[in-house]
Formats: C-alpha cells, sequence, structure tokens
C-alpha cells in the first residue's frame, strides 16, 4: 500500500506518494497562495490530493506544516507565515477529499523521514537540525518522533544559549537560533564586514551580488583573517547548542541540513572537534553522537509526512 | 512479587523493598566506604542486598547511582565521587549475591519514580530537576526513561544557557547547574552580601550558623532589598533553563525537588510566571507543562531503583 506525503511550505505545497519502503513514486507541487486565506490553503493541498491520486487509494495522507500543530485534535494551533492560526486543517482536507489527514510540524517530520530512510537509518536515535533561516529541529527516538504533552515538543531552536543576547523571534533572548541559523550567520557577517573594510569578505559578497551564509566561509578558506573569525564564531555558538543537544539527548546521529549545512566538511569538522571536546563524560562514554550531513534533501518533508501517516 | 530498590550514594548505600503498585515495605542502609575502594562498595551493596532479604526471592534488583552507567553493559562508566571508572558493577553484585542488577543514573531512576507514583502520575511525561549541589535531571516520555544511545542521556544540568559563563564542574562554562543549583544561589547570596553590608542576610546567615540556600529566600520575604535582587536573579537564570526544557520536551510535569525545592511556592510562583511568558507559542497552545513539587522526597531514589528492574 502506498501513502501520500504533503510539505505545506510558505511558497510551494509539495507532495508525493510513497511506497512502503519509503520510496518516492510520483511528486507534485501547488502554489500556497497564502494571501488568498485558510481556506485556499486547504483547496490547494486537496487538489494536490488529486492530482497524485491518479484512481489510487492511499493507505492514509500526512502533512508536515511549519509553526506549531496539534495531530491530536488535528488542527494547525500557529503558523504565522501562512496565516494559520486554530485552524482545523483535518476537518477541511476531510470535507474536500476524505481523507483525515495526520499532522506533524515540518522540522519533525523531516526528522522522521531522515531517521527512517536518511542519515539516521538503523540508528538508536536521531536529531536533525536545519540550519537555514531559522533553526528547526526535529528528535527521534528509538523510532518515535517527540512531539510532547502539547504536540509541539523539539524547539530546540528556542533554547537560550546566551542569557540576555541577541532577540529572537520567539520573544526570548539569545537563543540558538539567534545564534546558529543562516540569519544569524549573516547577521556576524555583516558586522565583520563593517569591521574591517579591507576583508576578502567584501569581494566574495561582490561576485555573489549579495552577503549571504557562504560569503565567510568562502572567504576563510582563500585565509581572510576577519572571516575566519566569522566561521569560528558562528562555530562556537553552533557547538554550544549542539552539545546541550547531546548532553540531552545523547542521540546516535546529529544530522544537519539547510543552507549552512552545504559547507560539509568546512562546517561539521571543526564543530565535531568542539563538541567531542565539552560533551558530558566524552573521556569515559565509549559511544558518542555522530555529526553527519541529512541525505534526503528536500524530499525528507514530503517522505516525513508520509510516514507519520503510515505510523 | 517484590523488587528491591537500591540508591547508592557517596555516604550511605539505602536499600528498599518494594510491592507491585511501588510502595516501601521495608528499609535498611549501610555506610558507603567510598575510601575503601570499588570492591568495598561492591561488598556493602551486596550485604543490604542480604540484610533486606530476610529469605524472600527478589522479582528483580534494581540500583541507582550517580555519574554516567551503561546499563546494557552493566558498568559504572564514570561516578567520581564514588571512586568508580569503568567498573563492573553488575558483575560484582552477580558474584556476590547471584542476581544481575539493573543500573540507572539516580537522577534518571529517581524522575522514573516520580512519574509512576508521585508528582507525575498518570502524565503524559514527566522532567524531574533536583536543586542541589548540582543540578540532577531526569526524563520520563510516556513511562519511559530517557537514557539515548550511550546510556548517559538527560543531562540537562550541563545545558550550557550563558556561553562563556561560570565555570562548571563538567569542564563547559555556563552551565544550567552553574546558575541553578543551591551551589549557585550561595555563590549569588555570598557575593551579595559582600557588597550589601547593611543587608538583612548578614543576620539571617549569622542565626542559621552559615550561608546556605535558603538565606536570601529568608531575608527577601522580609523585604530586604537586596535578598530580593538575589532571588529574582536566580529565578530569572533558574526559569531560562526550566523554558529551554519546556520548549525541548514539552513535558505535562516538571517537578522539583532538592534544597531549594524546599522554598515551595516563594519559588515555584515566581517561576511560573517567567516560564509561561517565554515558552515558545505560549499564547497559542492550550496545555502547558505544570510546574510542581516532587512528592516522594529521597524514597524516590530507592523506588525508582526498583522500578527500573520491574521494567
Amino acid at each position: 500500500m502506498n501513502y501520500l506525503g504533503i510539505d505545506l511550505g510558505g511558497t510551494n505545497i509539495k507532495g508525493g506518494v510513497i511506497n512502503e519502503a519509503g520510496e518516492i513514486l510520483r511528486e507534485a507541487s501547488r502554489p500556497t497562495r497564502v494571501e488568498d486565506g485558510a481556506d485556499a490553503i486547504a483547496d490547494g493541498i486537496a487538489a494536490l490530493i488529486r492530482d497524485l491520486e491518479q484512481g489510487e487509494t492511499f493507505g492514509g495522507v500526512g502533512l508536515g506544516c511549519p509553526g506549531t500543530v496539534d495531530d491530536e485534535s488535528g488542527e494547525v494551533v500557529c503558523a504565522f507565515n501562512l496565516g494559520l492560526i486554530h485552524y482545523d486543517l483535518r476537518l477541511a482536507i476531510k470535507a474536500r477529499t476524505g481523507y483525515a489527514i495526520r499532522l506533524g510540524n515540518d522540522a519533525n517530520v523531516a526528522a522522521l523521514a531522515e531517521a527512517a530512510v536518511g542519515a539516521g537509518k538503523g540508528a538508536h536515535s536521531t536529531v536533525v537540525i536545519t540550519l537555514g533561516t531559522g533553526v528547526g529541529c526535529g528528535v527521534v527516538l528509538e523510532g518515535k518522533m517527540l512531539t510532547g504533552y502539547t504536540g509541539a515538543a523539539s524547539e530546540l531552536g528556542h533554547m537560550v544559549i546566551e542569557e540576555g543576547g541577541e532577540p529572537c523571534t520567539c520573544g526570548r533572548k539569545g537563543c540558538f537560533e539567534a545564534y546558529a541559523s543562516a540569519t544569524a550567520l549573516i547577521r556576524m557577517t555583516r558586522d565583520a564586514m563593517a569591521a574591517n573594510a579591507g576583508s576578502a569578505m567584501h569581494a566574495v559578497a561582490r561576485e555573489n551580488g549579495a552577503v549571504d551564509g557562504r560569503t565567510a566561509f568562502t572567504a576563510a578558506q582563500c585565509g581572510d583573517a576577519a572571516a575566519e573569525e566569522v566561521v569560528h564564531e558562528y562555530v562556537k555558538y553552533l557547538a554550544s547548542g549542539v552539545t546541550n543537544v547531546v548532553n540531552i539527548f545523547f542521540p546516535e546521529i546529529v544530522a544537519f541540513s539547510g543552507g549552512v549545512a552545504n559547507q560539509g566538511e568546512a562546517l561539521l569538522a571543526p564543530l565535531r572537534e568542539e563538541v567531542r571536546r565539552q560533551e558530558f563524560g566524552g573521556a569515559y562514554v565509549k559511544r558518542h553522537a555522530k555529526l553527519v550531513s541529512c541525505t534526503l534533501g528536500y524530499q525528507s518533508g514530503i517522505i516525513g509526512a508520509a510516514l507519520l501517516a503510515k505510523a
């Protein structure tokens, strides 16, 4: 039996039909039409389900959504960039398609996919950390997604690592997200560029047309001291949050995705060194968390949503 | 069938016989004799088991131990204040008594007890935070103790909340433990006393014979401004770490034990207010973590160890 997974994003709704092995058989996509309101979003999801149905009846339909969702009630509790607040998405999709969809947070379902068929395949436990505009996190312990009592758990990005530090979108100050997101890296890069007129980061940014998450890494690879300092500072904060995650969960796998994670070993090698140095009991325990890159790319959102429906 | 639970501490080895309902039927205790080495500790544990046996055969024996343990191998990985490093305690106890003991970290088994028959009875998930010399933590999710891939998980006390802050016993700087333990509260109290010669904290400390975790709370209740500032500062850091715990696990119950937790509502009321203000999505989610006091006292260590053997 096959399952349908839907990744509801701010720009597009992506969907895929997944077989029992977690492989995508076919995909489709539609624009999200956030500006037309909640019912238009539900219309788009229903249309996407019909696009992908092709006469087939699915074992279930799962949907990953940004923000906070409640899979028990079927409600999107709050997804600000979609304009959804206390919206009963399960009811809306049931009325349009007959399917009672399962709901998950997008970062959580992505972690479910990586744990099942990606970077954490076969592992005891997997934490996925997405270093993008924000820091999205999902935790899968012995095959089970951590969602907590409220359905909203695993918000590791909103763990304060610097009391009273940089303001975060969540209202707190000093969150992991405010130091480890691509947004934070760009902030650090801009600050360093303003203070170092002669840094190679200026040339790199000009060539790419903008300051982005790659600017400091690229200039650092050319030996630019100010850029090396930005990378060092970014890795320091990232290591602080990742070591927290290791000390809290002692997972087998910590897998990274998102724009900054594309740096691969330029990011992971210094990060591993710092986390190993700081982890609790690191000198004595025989097993350590492995820090790796995610392997499924954007498909993790689709596959994870389908796996949620399969569970 | 009854089970035997043992709480191995730095001063005493406490044991109890527990029935299926998690009630203690009888208790006994022996000194730990840390100074005589690992085998003497094992001798003490074996003697305690015989003390409590009284002709009965137990369904199992569980033991809670400070530091890092590996229940898979039966080894105490490192428990510095007991002088145990890579010590095969299961083998040692098996040789002396015939019982293959189950091993847990002491804070983790205490949380297991509180979750099963204490503050978290009937709850979806329980986090226990012990505010003593250090900050001990245990996490129980849907009845299951979080121990991770290495067996050493739930070290929430060693989550950095202030990058580069106060040095912690674990080697990191700025850990939750370095701000929320009784030790940290005493440090804050001493600093404030040194800066405020006229504070009522001096009189309170003289009366009690020492500066301790109660000094600032007692003086604050008398309206002493410097003491109020200490309590405010302590609660600020405690709330920062507890909000992190809430955002990570979204547990139903967060239960506090240890010396500082004896302040009860004087601690919990301002803490609840601050955590509710800071928690992720707090204005939208319908269910919130309840912050309460633990109910089992020192018996949680014994009961939890026995429950581990029963699992």
